[in-house]
């Protein structure tokens, strides 16, 4: 098969900025969860299609937890980049906060990370490129994506707990 | 304060079936994940609201594989229910397939833990029933719900992993 | 032509549940008729396509009559389920009310009925599976469908209404 | 109470058109029933609040059967104007077409009958101005008006099939 | 190529009328502008395609100046027409206003011209036939066209200013 | 009245990337001129609060052409800057282009300015602070900010063409 030329990390980085709309809130005008999830996963996929030009589908979510609620009519910033390219997934990283431009206060949401599948014209997942980690961010957040990985296959029951290295280093000092 | 009775699983069962109309897939004529987990975020909070009778919002989400493609014209069908109640917090087990009535042929999407808190009229949390799991299958989630409770706390940075008793267990043997 | 061998009512059954998003609302926070009939309508069409496991389309709506409003963060919960099929059209029933979960409340909002037709591959009207009712709702909706598709007819001025003997029995006694 | 001055129907005549876009459609690319009476309801609602200047509520729908299907792209005429006026209600007529603007070719999809009623600001009905029918066809529907209205009340269980001697007509000859 | 007849302005006529939901407005409860331009750009789009029987697509939209907001609960009334065809391009004049029903109130949203293009097949342009004004307004209409094209092209870079005959009258008097 | 410090072009800095899903494309598969100026509308709202910290409203919009079509699936990416402040409104300027990612291929939609005013508590035009463009670009739009504004003027019938000096100079040299 062709050899993939590696990609910088930042070449993949996607920004997107909603309005929180009436109908994106719950009953106390908050903007609902699985609309932020909505958003989200738009985001990550057109970073994920700007590193492999290809057609993207969501593989997985990790763990992600909300800080604070973010409000009708407030502005939520959304920032996606590839974090790491396995042989037919990437990871990629989201950054989401809100923002209240009356109050000129700006607040985080939370910190993700999801997982897309490129596929090829037969819909079967095909090579990723490489990723080429630049800034500090970068780099850490390449390093860590094996530990998430690990995490992962042992939620989705595809690797024993115990066979998890990376992990493992976590719990047993 | 006054004393919560407890209140059953079953209680807040909610069953949820969406049609994959146009808008909700990708190229290749797929639901997309992030429409998906919008209606799961729903599905979960109406089972929320049935357990508490307040008003909920939606606090974390747990790591979710997708495990096969949804198609467009098919049944999302989402089962929701309380698997145990916190202070001010609760777990919902979500079920998600897929239904192709055409071919008569049904297929697993994925499986799912949100975390929702009660809010009181500030807008504050507030206490929440604890859960009465009946059936094999909620006493199952009913127990598992304290590990993932510790995950959740040890990848939100607001527990060492070190700490993480039930957690630990699964990575020594 | 093939013989088909019929099917029973239940396994048609449909529940739909939803939550009323401030964008289907009236000016008075209330769920407005047009979406509610669009939510009938999609559930509906899973029960139709459940049952004869071919693409289906509406054909009819017979008279609603809207009993008492769903308000705004309230949940919709609609049941369908095919009630009597003729040669290549059938009859849906459903049941709709409205909950608010707050109140612990539950209310009527109407009981309707549609009928779809099944469609073969070159888009005509194609035979549909009889309808076997098991329980006594099952079997007294199966009995009044002969009624209602009377009514249905000469409505849709394809039978004089003398000669709609079911229906006569009604306004004669 | 303050007498009120009957209006003419033309008052209220409401033209809507909309185009049939990919989410509108079923697996065939055909207007979905839902969303057709989704917009039904729209334009009768915008109907009832010119005539009686009052907010305005869908309280029920008479049988509609849907003729030919609306194609994706084409356009949806609908037409909708009061056609009798009650006490606190009103019924409005609705005509329903479809256009195929690259064929020159228009075909009718609907006819139908929609009654609101009309709020007080205590959400109370209230009083709506009657009706004066102009055009032999405004005639004509103002006079069926009794008739369909017995039928909503014997269909809804408000009045005895017996009772409906307008109904009866019809059917003892 | 074959000749094509001229067709009346009246011909390609479009009413349009949408009621003011919650999504659609600002946090004052205002109709967003940039919703009542996709309103205002279909509409448009249906007078395009009735006068021309092809597909059409948006090119160009003129200054647009918002002279009153649009309540939430309003109907907007958008009234739309081709006013001139060119080879393969038609401008259509768009008038919107907004009513409000509870005040028996009409008031003027702004005055539009957008211009179209007709697609063969191939997506090319192709060309259109001609517009006979008739009224008044018809041929006023028809006859500013050519300074509204003078300026596009001018603010589109494909024409010199002082090549704009009809343009530099109304500055050099 | 307070003194209003001026603030930088780049402060009100905003990206937008939105993915073109079905229902936004025309019967080309094209996305919808209506559909993108809803969101370029949404864009230059929140630069517009960005810089003024204050609620804005669309107040008009300039000439807008469609140079490329911008296809199903690909990505729309929408720049939006404030680019001159008056006493109580302000120019913003947009620039979208369209990626199709799988083609690697970024091509040119369009380039456009809007105008927003920002509102007091009243709902009446306030104040905005004074922009300071710092980049060549940002003086070029600031400069050229005074000849769009006289046209403004003249094309909505507020100041006469001969008196528009800025406009003049381009017509008559």
């Amino acid at each position: 098969m062709m050899e993939m030329e590696s990609k910088k990390a930042a070449n993949s980085f996607t920004i997107m900025n909603e309005l929180v709309l009436p109908n994106d809130t719950n009953i106390f005008g908050n903007l609902m969860g699985g609309r932020l999830m909505y958003w989200m996963d738009i985001a990550a996929g057109m970073a994920a299609a700007k590193h492999c030009n290809a057609p993207c589908m969501t593989a997985s979510v990790d763990n992600i937890s909300f800080k604070n609620p973010i409000k009708l009519g407030n502005i939520v910033h959304i920032e996606a980049k590839v974090s790491r390219a396995f042989n037919t997934s990437m990871e990629i990283h989201l950054k989401v906060w809100g923002e209240d431009t009356l109050h000129q206060y700006q607040y985080e949401s939370n910190e993700a990370y999801l997982t897309f599948v490129a596929l090829d014209p037969n819909r079967k997942p095909r090579p990723i490129p490489q990723i080429v980690p630049e800034t500090e961010e970068e780099k850490r957040l390449f390093e860590g994506a094996l530990r998430r990985r690990q995490l992962r296959l042992v939620l989705g029951g595809k690797m024993k707990a115990q066979d998890a290295e990376e992990l493992k280093a976590l719990f047993v000092e």
